[in-house]
């Protein structure tokens, strides 16, 4: 009998450890704008720029994830590392509007309480995210715009920077292109497919189980001042509940708007049973297309299944789960 | 043989009319607000005076559908006629934010096409609905806000009003009554009611079959500066789909946001199969009551059914069907 006891204990003590202590669970998914965006069109260095800064946004998130953050905190550190490069249409290296100037968007939710903060139309503030996150955090209001919102973003002691902080040349290019297009009535078709996309994104599970979903954005070049897009309206662009998934979108606002996207594949979930994989695809692959809607979506449900779904040539993207495995693509 | 062709044309013919051109299906509701409205605290002249007013708004759009005119236009007409009314929290009349100014924020949608436009944070124009609808009609855009917003308007001719034309004297009041319980750290349980809700929106079908909802608002007494709520936000405030239903909601329009309470509506009619008067019953008196919301909607569906729960006190409210019957009802 001890001869027994010795042996199962033998072969028991291996396993124990995971017994006591599951593996933690949690994952992160990124996105920094979906177009097209083919291998025929981007150089070898742009190509690593883009790997390098998605794999850093990543890693931002991932830290906290690991050490048992939450998911709202990883959200907001993958979306502000994006922020700061120019390489993205938010932040720094947003896109110019009609009238030359930048207005940025920026939407977080927290899919545990279900609160959200928002914010459209700024122009100074270096990371709209973290000023979206104060709106939710200490006020009573899920969105505050333009003025309004800057005059809290100064209060509350946020970053302000200059108009020269956010230009890029690239982005005032572009919009110089654009309006010259109109002027020569040349075709939409003749629009750069860039002037169209660019928006970045997080959705995050967190090893208490937790999901959240954050979207910020310079909308698109040469959109009219005051135009508010998908990614600060809870429900179109940005939305996050536990007892579905966390949702960020980037495509063609208006579209998402109108269709309601990210609360779109929550209800799919809850009310058709269908899985994250099978409601974000659906969404995407067929209703944003049957209106020639172009985007995609980066969705996670509370099992840290993830989802990346688009319509376009390609979507700048990245996951990282428990297993500390980084995947950061591009094309196709 | 002949004696039986004619009795049976003697029978046939009565009915023959209403086969050839079946009796017209066509609807339309309207709210201007819901909360703690009870007869104890309601004087006759104020409640004629409601009464009045919502059965003006019902009869403006009951017009036009009657004589083959589109949902969009009726529900336009409706929340005109209540917009330019003092007695509702919408142009006119509109409750002050915490700077003493007034906010607008409007939204239409067609569920034809699933169309939408939206104005937030405006300040000027007399008629927010109807620089929504031009959003819609005249821009690629869904939502433009504040300035930009502003700028549109006078561009597209909209009446521009002073800020004397906005200001009531009992709107005034209360922002004073808030503030001074504010200084005082008195509980938000004095706050009255009244400065949380009211809002005015319409829902209709035509003849033709396709569903339109609008909403228009002032937000509530002593909002932050740039404060957005649910109205012009699609989804939340107000939603418009054929296949589904048209919804415009009044209440406290942060929980609205975060449900994405007017889509949930579709969307539990699409993906449960619940009909128009469950999904919007159970989404007010349930999912909103679960986080201690106030406030209900208006919905109606593509047969005409019209549902309109609330959980509050009372609701401003009306409704017309094709019978001409004129519904007006203040309380439970």
């Amino acid at each position: 009998m001890r001869c027994n006891a010795l042996l199962a204990l033998i072969f028991v003590l291996p396993s124990m450890p995971s017994v006591a202590q599951p593996a933690p669970i949690f994952g992160l998914a990124i996105h920094g704008g979906a177009g097209t965006i083919t291998r025929a069109t981007m150089s070898e260095e742009k190509e690593n720029a883009y790997r390098a800064a998605l794999t850093e946004a990543l890693n931002a998130g991932y830290k906290l994830l690991k050490a048992g953050g939450s998911s709202l905190d990883a959200v907001a550190a993958a979306i502000v590392v994006m922020e700061d490069s120019p390489l993205f249409n938010a932040g720094r290296g947003a896109a110019f509007n009609a009238g030359g100037q930048i207005e940025l968007d920026a939407a977080i939710m927290d899919g545990r309480t279900q609160k959200a903060g928002a914010v459209s139309a700024i122009r100074t503030a270096k990371n709209p995210i973290l000023v979206a996150r104060a709106v939710m955090d200490r006020t009573g209001h899920v969105m505050l715009t333009a003025e309004g919102a800057e005059a809290f973003a100064r209060a509350q002691g946020f970053e302000v920077m200059s108009h020269e902080y956010f230009f890029t040349p690239n982005r005032w290019e572009s919009l110089k292109k654009e309006q010259e297009r109109i002027r020569n009535n040349r075709p939409e078709s003749e629009s750069t497919e860039e002037r169209k996309h660019g928006t970045v994104g997080a959705v995050a599970l967190d090893q208490a189980g937790n999901l959240a979903a954050g979207t910020s954005t310079g909308g698109y070049t040469n959109k009219m001042a005051g135009r508010v897009g998908d990614s600060p309206v809870i429900g179109a662009g940005t939305y996050a509940a536990n007892d579905a998934c966390a949702v960020s979108a980037t495509g063609h606002g208006e579209s998402f708007m109108r269709l309601v996207v990210a609360h779109e594949i929550a209800s799919r979930m809850r009310y058709s049973g269908l899985s994250l994989k099978d409601a974000a695809h659906d969404t995407v692959m067929n209703k944003l297309k049957a209106i020639d809607a172009s985007g995609g979506v980066i969705a996670i449900d509370a099992r840290g299944n993830v989802a990346m779904p688009f319509n376009t040539e390609g979507m700048y993207r990245g996951q990282v789960g428990a297993d500390g495995e980084f995947k950061v693509e591009i094309y196709r």
